[in-house]
């Protein structure tokens, strides 16, 4: 683990009353929202080509494991950054680190494995390879290569 | 109007964390989570048919519009009561009253009009007249019936 | 009513997976949680001084009534434009016109009425008078001073 | 890891609109609300006394850390059961293992820590031993004192 990880995207996310809850804290399934968020804008900035075969049914990311740490939390009106690490390419699969900053202050920090399905004619979703330029779109350098 | 609507279902709802926001009570929009679960139950307990019909893509209901009055916070864990009484049945719609209590204080209270559609291949919903079999699910008596 | 309501502020709202429901649309409460996102950043827009008195325990706002009409739905990755349109100013509550469109489409058009309450010793929350520094920092003109 | 892990505590969960997502299924975050409200219940079933203290700000559980595996996804109106098991008792935290179930069917799974804190006069959470009446309410037996 690396102190800096390298951070591929940033997504900016304001805590509105809709995602507190009575302690006076965000809820805590509410992250990943925000993750997913960050996400979503993370590969749209890497090609619309994804958008374009997730609604021909050529596949997508799903999420398969999150590991999510709640270390301080977030409150209504904070000003939050969510961040985006790749830190493991697979043909089939990618691991990502993700981060919740407010200002310097870590809150919350998630390792988040998503894999490539395509959905099959019983709405069942089959694992399956990236296509090529899914792939190709992906950043080279991850934190793995790095070490 | 009358002081009694009649009450065609009821439905428990209990309040979590996920429900309220910081000022410590069940947020808003909530609510219209609420009243849906008690439509769902009240459809599926008139028969299993609209179950199939929608899987099926022959159609569905969607909400068109919504009037909602906020009348009491409801807090976390507190066990409320989801009431829906028809109060008009058309060919292609329906209107519902209704209402969210604790005991016998009434918190919310909403006039709900649903409307049958019909999903085109183009994704969009078509409004359409309601299936002979949908229809004659529905109570008969509503309250408009009855004044 | 006019046909084109005089807008006070605009909000953008991207739609995400979170917002989205099995009909593959926008969930109909959750253009509540847009709204409240718009008349959030209107009211920071006017003046940070609500901030400090809702954290001071000295009042805020909360949604006493909603009226929502749904003309067509919002989609995965639609990008939203969320209007805020105060109509009516009273001394203890307002009526705002708020309005979801795609590009030139209006899709979804509520009225909201919105009240200030004051936070009581036993949590209950005590309809009352809106601030001084409050009235002054809404907009003087609205549709109803107009016609 | 035991292939049957004591179950302290089963919850059902119906799947309903709010709960699932355009992809057809029930969107990833919202396990966490299902699992939090099986603990909730798992917990006033072990006696008033928590909600009490709660409310008397002598402290409440708050989740610290969550692992979570993603197996089969959860369609609209799936008739769920979630499980709680706990599998560490500290002084200050608590290890549990929760499951998601459609029928013999495991689509969801967890490892979830939750710690006692104390709320501040300043808003923060303090970490702290749980009060003794808390300790003595949980199950003796453990997986981890089993094997």
């Amino acid at each position: 683990m690396v102190d800096e990880p390298l951070v591929h995207f940033r997504w900016p996310v304001r805590v509105y009353w809709e995602d507190t809850d009575a302690g006076g804290v965000v809820f805590y399934a509410n992250y990943l929202k925000f993750f997913e968020r960050a996400r979503t804008e993370w590969l749209r900035s890497l090609g619309p080509a994804q958008e374009g075969m997730r609604r021909a049914g050529q596949g997508m990311f799903v999420v398969s494991e999150t590991r999510m740490r709640y270390l301080r939390p977030a409150r209504l009106d904070d000003e939050l950054t969510v961040t985006v690490c790749l830190t493991e390419k697979g043909r089939a699969s990618l691991t990502l680190v993700q981060q919740c900053w407010r200002a310097g202050t870590l809150l919350v920090e998630g390792d988040i494995r998503i894999g490539w399905v395509v959905p099959q004619a019983d709405d069942a979703l089959r694992p399956a390879r990236m296509p090529a330029e899914v792939l190709a779109a992906l950043p080279v350098h991850t934190d793995a290569a790095q070490s």
